[in-house]
């Protein structure tokens, strides 16, 4: 996974601004547009992007022009909260059913606990109600007062205040740990292996669509257990099946490992982590997964007489994904035409789109698309029957191909009436240029359909794996580090090296500087051999025996 | 679906503690005790019944009852909020899945929308802020300040006042309204049909699990259209939905109809809805669909250009379904051993108990056990896998076999060494007698598993609606009326006749008067042929055309 230093110095030193314009558009885009694709697209378009401005230009604002394209979410007027509207929620609705048999799998069962949790539950644990204290929405009043201003208007006043205020749920341990401590008497009662599906509000005073939300969606997963070592094998396990959902489901191959102390979850013991990379070469935490020791239950009283006769404190664990899923495969798969989706979770895995430049063959084209829907629909790609929309909608069929391009559909197939005569399909993959068109007998296609499905999915894993692998450098010394991190170019203040694997042996106090001096962090301490060595901390040179990844981060 | 007067009259008049004991008893009992299923249970129990008090002693004490016993949902120390536990959660999945599909099967997509609505979005619509206001938990702060009080514990006091307080959504009508307003410019745009999967919060003053809490799970549809007749053609479509889901899947047969202008939706034109009768007669209104006409549309400024070039107000429509579901299957299948889960909808349809009582058979029995879920699992119920779990649990199987029978799987399963030579398995059927057990070939079991899951729906859905029919009774004065909702006996001050088909030309005012005299209202106004007669309103003595539906209601 790791480049060697040697091997990548070269490549990592050019920045996009650096060396020859288009080495340094290549390694800055390199993850979707090879020089083949982007060769393809420049034909096709005449080197214009569906979006503008391009990854390139500007990062940031890409990703907020290539969400409004692809139609994924929007800013709504309640401060920090989005709409997500159905194509965004078609990701999160494949995102939730898939996960979802993966914890059932794992022998966990879902359940719902209250969106409000009283001041009291919050307080019980101290380090957790300080980490989560600043961003909490509070409840105050159970009722309004109607009344008609002068001019006939209805006004509505706040009344009925509550004795004790309640939070919205930024996270449910304090509840869930008061449920629990009803829940377990034994150690017959023991693992509790429960999930809840539900909305948490963190009030963010930056928010970003998908990344950071005042609202979002989530799944939080609450697990009870006799002994510590349980627990542990369950943060563990959890932190397995995320690696696994990125890689196969979402196509983004991670790095995972445990957080550093300044790091770690308000109230963890432990917190493990994965962490994506995405184009511009940051981070995102895209899960975590937290060893809770016996704090919480300590808190909240989940005790259970033991195999001894003597009661004792359970252990637990809590872990977690969001909606913040999707904004990573955005900025892990997007391109200059929109967002890609990989088919294992896209709403639509294939859209049909009917030519029917004449009125008289209009039906049949019609016809036979949705004779092909059907048959599509009888197939399957990982058990699930393959998702086709046939695009009916009395538009060009430019514009409805550009819609379906900037939604990242996986296959777009045009049928017109010389592709009935030929019984053939033309078949454009998302994550190749718009002009790779295919040709297919339809016999053909309706057969091969699901391989071609993996073919995209395994194309966008690899693409986004090597991006990964040869933005991963080997750093050594603090100059060095610095200048990894220090941005070419004032235009682009965000570009930058990617995650450098470093030596470690410094305090929580260094690891504070170095984010208040370069905006880095340790996004993980990973666990693999391939970074257990001996060698000196490129900080304060005092000897280490493991490399930890830093890295800028969403 | 309605019984002639005359035929009901006499049964109709048997109240519980009228009469013989015994027929007041199966009277009162009739969806699901039956005399031979009573019979059954009574050798196999010695007339106790697992839960306690019984339906015919104590209606709403039994429901709770029940609800605990099937380990179902709890009450929460958040007044009013309840926690669902695994085996209600799953019900609750099953109910969201199908529905999920029929609803995409219609043309609609989920989308979500935020949890916060501000108060002057609320203010908009004035009969819906009046209607909703006294019931809205009001968030006015946004962070807590966290302090250390003397004794050295954490402290969090509101801090960061909101300048426009917020409402936890009773209902999104209002933002849903502003974000259409977004999205629609063009009668090209519309339908918009659009359907949220979420937690609603009304501050119940008197909560009950299910029934009536102050958050709770539901769906709620929006929809907004170019004509007043395409929106009222999906809100009937809708009601279509909800009526055939009931009866399909929750093996409930409703009554359909409109609201009385007094129960409408506030800011509604016109409300449909589903009532459910439950076992003591009562009514469970348990879905709605709303006609919303322009008021919100010009509330929230949903204007489009029409085919005419002119500017418009869009017609909208809401509805919805809630856990209040699963309140209503508990009312409408539950018996006095639990709750009786119909097959579509049940977490697990079949649970096989191995019988171990030796050590040497028992990795034989447990192998034979699981080989068979496996097999089981192979078979479809209704395009879906059929769900099955073996409780490998190390308890007295007799416990075992009583907490499921209590939490209302429908077919258990005994597998024994002898079953294993005999080549058998011991079904149990959990809406006949606990007793009432079958030997069955183990091929032909598995063979003819759908069709005995299906003949428990259907045996459900018969009893339900044989108790339904015999319970609906047509009623020509108001001495009958009076005597028809008037409690018998003090200590059952819930039990009276049912639903009285009543003609009706009354006001609103005497609608009013009823229910302070009665508790009873108008359910709905039915659409069918079989409802249109002439006749004279029994309050009133004017001329009516159309009986209509009063029942006590939940």
């Amino acid at each position: 996974m790791v480049a060697t230093q040697s091997g990548l110095a070269k490549r990592c030193w050019i920045g996009p601004n650096v060396g020859s314009g288009n080495s340094a558009k290549s390694s800055y885009l390199a993850p979707n547009m090879g020089e083949k694709a982007q060769n393809q697209q420049n034909q096709g378009k005449n080197t214009k992007s569906a979006i503008s401005p391009t990854r390139e230009e500007n990062f940031p604002e890409w990703y907020q022009q290539v969400i409004k394209a692809a139609d994924l979410a929007e800013n709504s007027e309640v401060r920090g909260c989005m709409v997500i509207k159905p194509w965004g929620y078609g990701i999160w609705e494949n995102i939730q059913r898939q996960l979802d048999q993966m914890f059932k799998e794992t022998g966990h069962k879902n359940a719902y606990f209250p969106l409000l949790i009283p001041l009291s539950y919050l307080e019980k644990e101290a380090e957790h109600a300080e980490g989560f204290a600043t961003e909490c929405a509070v409840v105050t009043h159970h009722r309004l007062r109607a009344e008609k201003d002068e001019t006939g208007k209805t006004r509505l006043i706040p009344e009925g205040k509550l004795s004790e205020p309640f939070v919205i749920r930024p996270t449910s341990e304090t509840i869930i740990g008061a449920t629990f401590a009803r829940w377990v008497q034994s150690y017959r009662d023991l693992p509790l292996l429960i999930n809840q599906w539900a909305n948490v509000m963190r009030w963010e005073m930056r928010p970003r669509l998908f990344l950071r939300t005042a609202e979002f969606l989530w799944q939080e997963g609450h697990t009870a257990h006799e002994t510590r070592e349980e627990a542990i094998t369950e943060m563990e396990l959890i932190l397995g099946v995320y690696e696994k959902f990125a890689r196969d489901h979402l196509a983004i191959p991670v790095v995972t490992g445990a957080k550093s102390e300044n790091e770690r979850f308000p109230g963890a013991d432990e917190t493990l982590c994965i962490e994506a990379m995405v184009q511009d070469r940051k981070a995102i935490q895209a899960g975590t997964s937290h060893f809770l020791g016996q704090n919480f239950s300590k808190a909240s009283g989940i005790n259970f007489i033991g195999r001894d006769g003597k009661s004792e404190h359970a252990w637990t664990t809590s872990w977690g994904v969001s909606t913040r899923l999707i904004g990573t495969l955005i900025m892990a798969h997007g391109d200059d035409d929109g967002i890609i989706v990989p088919p294992r979770i896209a709403p639509s895995q294939i859209v049909i789109l009917p030519i029917t430049p004449k009125e008289d063959s209009k039906d049949s084209v019609l016809d036979a698309s949705q004779a092909l829907a059907k048959m599509l629909r009888q197939q399957e790609f990982h058990g699930e029957s393959i998702r086709v929309e046939v695009d009916t909608r009395d538009l060009n069929g430019g514009v409805k191909n550009w819609e379906w391009i900037k939604k990242g559909v996986p296959l777009r197939i045009e049928i017109g009436p010389r592709d009935i005569e030929s019984r053939k399909v033309a078949v454009t993959r998302r994550d190749r240029g718009p002009k790779d068109k295919e040709f297919i007998p339809k016999e053909d296609f309706i057969r091969s359909v699901s391989e071609r499905l993996q073919d995209v999915q395994d194309n966008l894993l690899e693409r986004a794996r090597a991006f990964r692998d040869a933005n991963i450098v080997r750093i050594d010394t603090r100059e060095a580090f610095d200048a990894f991190f220090t941005p070419r170019n004032p235009n682009q203040p965000e570009i930058h090296g990617g995650f450098a694997l470093c030596h470690w042996a410094g305090s929580n106090e260094d690891e504070e500087q170095i984010q208040k001096d370069l905006k880095v962090t340790i996004r993980c301490i990973p666990f693999g051999d391939e970074f257990a060595e001996e060698g000196t901390c490129f900080y304060t040179g005092k000897p280490s025996n493991r490399r930890v990844f830093f890295a800028k981060s969403y």
